[in-house]
């Protein structure tokens, strides 16, 4: 049997059609979902503590945050982008303990940490001890993109960030009047415990507000981020585990993305973020296994208190603390949506 | 049969004995190992840049410091004390990047770094960006004993360590005429580069002089420490892979203890230190295997170059990198002992 040059290219043709209609169709059977995950802190986050007006304040900014990113995401926007822009909003409320409303240190300053870690390639920025500039998470941002380094503190990272354009402000705009008195209160109590060690029993009264958010683009890309004022009080230029990748942040789209809050020593020590990530990598223990594993039992056997979210590569959500509560929300493609505050009887997702 | 009551305690009496016999036999025969590891920094150590004075220097320092360790050791002192004595030689030696002979940053200043990690307890202690101390360990070891802070940096580093009574010295104290001609040599050149991105055919040229060492002692307890004056003209407060527990350093009793030394970017964003542990840990892989899927695999996939050395719980030591050589030496409770400078043809022991 012979077939002429125009039957040959005739059949090619029709084979290239049917293979890129299969490839279509695969897609549209296995579209990648696309979420956004984020927490406000955890802590002594009790519905008896908090008055009506307060709850609806939280959920409203948790709702808006969460939708912020979910936008980015929907429109095509890189999950880098998305967890940036919900971390800034967060900055922006004086609710967190993040940009406006930082907790105060022991000289009366706003000192603020915060990362982003690019899940595709490994790239971190982050800064710490920074004082003034607004949105710390930009900061972290242009550290990952215009340079080579990882982590800036300090003066040396806010003359960066000046250099770099990013919006610095007065101190009064950091001041907030709730996050004064805590440090007043702290300094006073202080005074009756010897040395710089850190009043463990004031640690079981407080309220962690640092903010985290982890998003998962439509290309796959997983991306994570981390802001915080530290703790009120702190010396010495104590740094916690916000700015430090592996333990407040990160992110690898092989696994998982990552953001942590509590006692950020813990965190340190255990590399908690890096162990959620290689539980899932090594151990082939689901987003939800790892994080109560690194919660429930390794944060926990050392006497640390916190909680972490974790967002892994197919979508799936995970989050769990060890405190009374954690303000936390996600917003995922197939429509699920949810925006807590307190202790659920199940406390993993 | 019948047993008096007599025959019987005297079996019993019997019974412990060489119950207890037993055990110190097998004590005897599978004694507690002991060792420490070091390295003095990885880079461009090749022996025809080297004269024979040079390599003797190098060779009489690693010498001391494994002894210095070693000794301690075998006195019964504990694997955090090996280390940061040993630390604290190789800082006064003005040969290393660390403490004497520390590189300049941009400013012609020297900001170290340094941390000290506990694997039975996973306390941790870290500086970060400080001056005018003279041994940054010992500040980096009093942030592990004397406060439930892990990391410190800067001016409030400073302050705490000087609360502490660690010992202090002037500029002229750090001054080595090698390092700072190193300093105007890349300011030189840098003056020909854009911005503030590292120049990466510099980076190529370098000898990066980090110290750290890994001890186990006669109780099991790893501990692991590093130390550094980070990168020559280094910028914006730049904090590098030495100070960041699971990037420079990492001890933990169930695996083993680890220091890396390089372009610390890039141990930080594969949490080099921590991965090798939860290699040996998740994945039963050996010490030499983990440092080899590290440095050869992970760090050399970013473009990534630098060194770690390794000593896991069973007293086996590994150490790896990817540039030319690595200062780095070991001894062992079994009388194994080396000290080594450049590449071998198999670089993993």
């Amino acid at each position: 049997m012979q077939y002429t040059l125009r039957q040959i290219g005739f059949l090619f043709l029709l084979f290239l059609l049917t293979t890129s209609c299969k490839k279509k169709a695969k897609e549209i059977l296995k579209e990648q979902p696309y979420a956004i995950v984020i927490h406000g802190g955890a802590g002594t986050i009790l519905p008896e503590n908090m008055s009506a007006t307060q709850k609806e304040q939280y959920h409203t900014i948790l709702e808006k945050a969460i939708k912020k990113g979910f936008f980015i995401l929907e429109k095509g926007g890189t999950s880098l982008t998305a967890v940036q822009k919900t971390i800034q909003l967060l900055e922006d409320s004086p609710l967190f303990n993040a940009g406006k409303g930082a907790v105060f240190d022991n000289q009366g300053k706003n000192k603020m940490d915060a990362s982003i870690m690019d899940g595709k390639t490994l790239n971190s920025g982050a800064v710490a001890g920074v004082s003034n500039i607004k949105n710390p998470i930009n900061a972290a941002r242009l550290v990952m993109d215009s340079t080579k380094y990882v982590l800036l503190f300090g003066k040396g990272a806010e003359i960066f960030a000046q250099q770099q354009g990013v919006k610095f402000e007065p101190d009064a705009y950091f001041y907030t009047k709730g996050r004064h008195e805590s440090l007043l209160r702290v300094q006073k109590k202080e005074r009756n415990v010897r040395g710089y060690s850190i009043d463990s029993k004031q640690k079981k009264l407080k309220h962690y507000g640092t903010v985290g958010a982890v998003a998962l683009d439509k290309n796959g890309n997983i991306a994570a981020a981390t802001s915080t004022g530290g703790l009120t009080n702190k010396k010495y230029g104590r740094i916690g585990d916000s700015p430090i990748i592996g333990a407040g942040t990160y992110a690898n789209n092989k696994t998982c993305g990552v953001s942590s809050t509590g006692t950020g020593e813990y965190f340190i020590r255990t590399l908690a973020a890096h162990e959620v990530s290689n539980l899932i990598y090594y151990k082939n223990f689901s987003a939800k296994e790892a994080v109560k594993e690194v919660i429930h039992n390794q944060i926990t056997s050392l006497g640390g208190d916190g909680g972490m979210i974790v967002l892994d590569k197919n979508g799936n959500i995970a989050w769990s603390f060890n405190t009374k509560g954690m303000y936390r929300a996600y917003k995922k493609s197939n429509g699920d949506e949810k925006i807590k505050m307190f202790k659920m009887v199940k406390d993993t997702i």
